[in-house]
């Protein structure tokens, strides 16, 4: 195992005090329990708060900022936050109009944000949870019952962090995210498999030639493992289990990210993009606002997935409205 | 050799369509020859081009847009674009304030550079070429004479873009170039090797404990193989050479970049560059302005390089202004 690291005990609270220096115009850190938020007033506001095992970056903390998260919980690698991060990150981001919970569906994640949900209740707040399942590969997997959340959380955490910047109250934050969920489907394929840091050797480990298709963010089996193929020829097998699914009639527009997995270089992201683009024009279907690079990752997999999300003016007018966070920026 | 691509032949090209694609708000293509160049009026500003082998990306083209790169030449991977793509790019965005070329110090590019500008002279184009070699690890390389240019490229792009955005004349946009060149610094290593499409097996093989240090960006050799050790102590052997030449005094401000050769989790390079931050608080140095992220890539490599940019009050101010790229984006 080769990692740029100092002991695997300390990787996540080292690389969250990194992250926070070189974010210190947007981001506070929380050493313990561990938790980056919005720097600035937080008043007036409904907080998101999303979180998860790490090794994903820059998903979630990457995603904190005007216009997006209000928090996020980093757990160790692979590993689910516990609710003590979560319920202090929802203590000390209340503004006073409710906090949204943005989860990932994978069962020790639904299970501890639900407990911190429980006890941020007793103490009177108010907090409702959203649980994202957007990847179409598998109906249950290893760590999930029901399908598992992936690249559409970045999504979701977009617009529903646009909405809340915008002064939304808690039920129309929740309803913006419910309309992302129901709207957003992925999937994704690797080349290969990622080194756990605890654990020292590759989660899993493919021939020469082989692929798996249908992966988790995890390593989670997918589908099955097929043979490596042209690169137009591997987005097509993305696109069509999302299109059977999502049902996008000609003449609609998507927002679509091609997203790698951590070690997937951008010249290959581009090609694979380019392909995206025209499959989806041969249907009729309008790329109206594209997102390519690594934005949910699993270590230093090589390989990709696919998102698209169903767009009308409301979706456009929430992904086009001013973000400022460490991975995702625009508008001013 | 496992990537997303189709023929490798076409692996550039392709590439470069799906980056027009995706970013076609802000980027032109020209297909023939291949370049890629800002969007919209590109009259009465100094106009910037560079180019360089591809597989560095997001360098060059993720560099054009507004207060960066007017225009980008992408060669075939790790080899230099030739003169007509320079040609055609500085006639294409001529904006009657003449052009400055930002060579990286590599033979071919500084060869095929020179002869572009020599015949845009001829053409009564107004054409100034400035090589930049920030590079400390070796003094001559496989494919240099001199310095390498690798990291400090970007800053030298945001800056000179910057100057040239606010309407700076040809001869002050070279000279903050120049004041960049003599004032940047950068060191890598390498974990791992990369493959070139075209060659279809690792450019270098290193063991299991084994790194690179003074790798340059095409995995060309560095100071000498040296046994993996822990990040902190990774950084520090890149800082001290960097520190060495660049001789800051206590008291003193810096720009600096923690990069990704392209195959490096962001959860390390965070990592990294905490300890990048503590070691310059050690010596007095404060890091003014942070960049963490995959901005020089060497294909899949795992492995990071350092750059640090000396800063005083011209520079920060140059930082800060807009840029609107699709891989820097701030301010607006």
């Amino acid at each position: 195992m080769k990692k740029i690291m100092n002991q695997a005990a300390d990787l996540v609270r080292e690389s969250s005090e990194g992250f926070a220096a070189a974010h210190a115009d947007l981001i506070r850190l929380s050493r313990d329990p561990l938790f980056l938020y919005r720097a600035g007033d937080l008043s007036g506001r409904v907080a998101l708060i999303s979180g998860g095992g790490s090794g994903h970056e820059p998903l979630h903390a990457g995603y904190v900022g005007q216009g997006m998260l209000t928090a996020a919980c980093p757990g160790e690698v692979f590993t689910s936050p516990v609710p003590d991060q979560m319920l202090a990150a929802i203590r000390q981001t209340s503004g006073g109009k409710g906090t949204l919970l943005i989860v990932k569906n994978y069962t020790g994640d639904v299970m501890n944000f639900e407990l911190a949900a429980e006890l941020a209740a007793a103490e009177g707040l108010s907090v409702e949870t959203v649980v994202i399942g957007d990847d179409v590969a598998v109906q249950d997997s290893t760590w999930t019952a029901g399908r598992r959340g992936v690249g559409g959380t970045v999504l979701l955490e977009k617009l529903a962090g646009a909405a809340a910047e915008a002064g939304a109250d808690l039920a129309k934050v929740r309803k913006v995210a419910e309309e992302v969920m129901a709207g957003v489907r992925s999937m994704g394929l690797a080349l290969s498999g990622a080194t756990v840091p605890a654990a020292g050797k590759p989660n899993f480990v493919l021939g020469e030639d082989e692929i798996e298709l249908g992966i988790g963010i995890h390593g989670e089996p997918g589908r099955e493992r097929q043979a490596l193929r042209s690169a137009d020829d591997l987005v097509d097998s993305l696109l069509e289990p999302i299109l059977g699914d999502l049902d996008l009639s000609r003449g609609e527009e998507v927002i679509a990210m091609t997203n790698g997995m951590g070690g997937t270089p951008l010249l290959e992201l581009y090609v694979a993009h380019r392909r995206l683009v025209s499959h989806l024009a041969e249907r009729g279907v309008t790329v109206a606002r594209h997102l390519v690079g690594n934005y949910v990752t699993s270590l230093e997999m090589q390989g990709m997935s696919v998102t698209l999300l169903r767009a009308g003016p409301e979706q456009l007018r929430l992904w086009d409205a001013p973000v400022v966070t460490p991975a995702l920026r625009w508008g001013q």
